[in-house]
């Protein structure tokens, strides 16, 4: 049996609702439409939080991978 | 179906209006101009925001990629 | 008789229960399933603790790399 | 037609004058003779600004690529 | 005669109990079973101490190399 | 007409009484007697500065590049 | 004649008593038996300095590069 990698994972998130935290303190909420091996990540339909609150509504967002701490599905 | 990579939504805002959100809590608002695969990105007709208020007009802005968070359609 | 790798104890650690330090000071507690050399790695039945309690259940969780202090068997 | 990458905007300043904003919060002005692909760069005739004040003159400065947030046409 | 390059240093520690201080200020004991040129490292039967005394007991710990000051036998 | 490179700067600079600032805030005014690609750089009869005021005489000082904010002429 | 770089300067030094700085405000002198390209450093006899007083003798010590601001001999 092949042993999966950490980017399967977010392969298998594709297209799906994730949280993504950031070294900030600051969440994202939404769509993972892409990323790549710097773990660079393209969110659609997303969502800023900030101390578990909605800041505000960012429609689509670049966020660069090193920023990233963890990404899970919603 | 290709699936999509982080930089062809960075393409696909070439020339329009983007929010870029620095490390140090600044943010840039601007017309992306260009940017390479280290997200350097060229900002033109680019104001400062910093706690939500324009700090500044800066006119054409090289911003260095390591200091960005994210890139978001404005 | 030939020397361990470091890498070697993270894969006798695969599908086991263990502990993950956030340099951030969060851990996180899960089931490791992948990980690789950049230290990228993927917990599943992940539980993220701050200051020693559970804080919130998170499924699966791909957590960067670079983030990380240390993983250790729970 | 061809697409514009972000050192082109820095080659377009040479020998013309530029605000350099470093991590550290603090500016130098001058200008710009040289810079590389690490954005490592050589102001003339610089002047450090902290707090918006000219602290002091340094003539030539080479500055490590690392500390630059942004440069941009003074 | 040939000159020792760092890396010699921790090949004579393997099997030996090393005291391990991280950025964060706290300090592993335990016994070095591997390492690579990252300083990613191994510890056996580890301790990890927090102002000088032992917090908790880990058994096995991989800690990632970016994370460490220095190491040093105990 | 050739450009010039910031390494030119330094090179420059060789043998010749200079200021580098670090990101810890301190300075070393000394003779640059050597740098590298990584701006690691060696200074001879080295005076490091704290708050503007000599701390200490160094003589001989090898300052790793990534500490280094700016090199300058005295 | 060959201008000098900076690793000629560590090598000057070798097996010799030297101050070895790092980022966290800590020194450590000892005698540098080692050193690689990323500055990676082996002390021997070292003690570790805290605020200008030795706070542990520490034998030989592994120290990894990055944590490390300048050497000087002692």
């Amino acid at each position: 049996m092949e042993q999966s990698r950490p980017l399967d994972a977010l392969n298998n998130a594709r297209h799906k609702r994730v949280i993504v935290e950031l070294k900030n303190g600051k969440q994202f909420q939404g769509s993972l439409e892409a990323f790549d091996i710097h773990i660079n990540a393209v969110l659609k339909d997303a969502e800023e939080y900030v101390d578990g609150a909605v800041k505000r509504k960012l429609g689509t967002v670049f966020i660069r991978g090193d920023t990233i701490i963890f990404i899970s599905p919603a």
